[in-house]
């Protein structure tokens, strides 16, 4: 299993506009369990970005806030970069951001793998979490789509869940 | 550096919507150099799913196909899911995905950290790779931004590039 065409590229993030950062970012530490790896303040541009992660995912300890920090960010696989363009958390024009799940559609989710999807799913029910669909709804039981204050779909899953779906549903060609 | 919220959760993909899987799994694999992990065919709901990461970033060796290489692949950190809803390939109709970058916003783009942005916007030069910003373009040099496809945008930085533009451009934050 090795691409000719392999070079040493890594995919370090998924980068989501939020509107306001004192909800999303509660959101994604608090609910999900990810922690905040830095946090740059463009000034003359207007924006903030945000860098979170699983921390049983990072490479490496975090070095002192500076450069050595922001290479260490960036070598990071599996982070989301959060960017907030200033202002938006209180103007009262401001509709929101895409999910690209609407009439427009795009990107559709982030995935997350959970032990036990039900035992999951209790947590965000007591944190009030909003949901596109819960794990026994529809045909595909144990696995649910919730949603951040954005409104981005976070896609929850088990790898026994999801595997016995597959089994269930879908043909596996690749070798 | 830990969150008294932690738990054992995984970042496990960004699930992206693609027109046609023969220019988008060819990309992804000769031009990103990732590697296709697996592949389902969900026959009776008329869709396919690609998953692609990098071989480097993979935890675990692949297992043969079947329910231990699902969840295999949904143990992985930083996967691509790339989802086809058959037909759109050859329906003049469909008029594409939205790269969450247009008048709609949400969706930015996914990052790929690489050890030489300048030699791999040459390769990608090569290739043919349509681009939104060459690595000169605009005040922040040294990073570059290039289209899959079917227009999502892919953020292509170096860690000494990108912590050159942060020191330059960006208060640090956070500790």
């Amino acid at each position: 299993m090795t691409n000719p065409s392999k070079q040493n590229y890594k995919l370090t993030q998924t980068m989501l506009r939020i509107k306001d950062p004192s909800t999303a970012i509660p959101f994604y530490r608090d609910v999900l369990g990810m922690i905040l790896l830095d946090q740059y303040d463009f000034e003359s541009m207007g924006f903030s970005l945000y860098f979170l992660a699983y921390e049983d995912a990072l490479i490496g300890e975090p070095p002192a806030p500076g450069p050595d920090r922001v290479a260490w960010v960036f070598s990071q696989v599996a982070s989301i970069e959060l960017t907030h363009n200033w202002g938006t958390e209180s103007d009262e024009s401001f509709t929101g951001y895409h999910s690209g799940n609407g009439e427009l559609k795009g990107f559709g989710h982030i995935g997350i793998t959970v032990p036990d999807v039900y035992a999951a799913c209790a947590r965000f029910d007591e944190l009030g979490v909003d949901y596109v669909k819960r794990p026994d709804d529809g045909s595909m039981k144990g696995l649910a789509f919730i949603k951040d204050p954005d409104g981005y779909w976070i896609e929850v899953l088990s790898t026994q869940g999801i595997s016995d779906i597959i089994s269930m549903n879908a043909a596996t060609a690749r070798g």
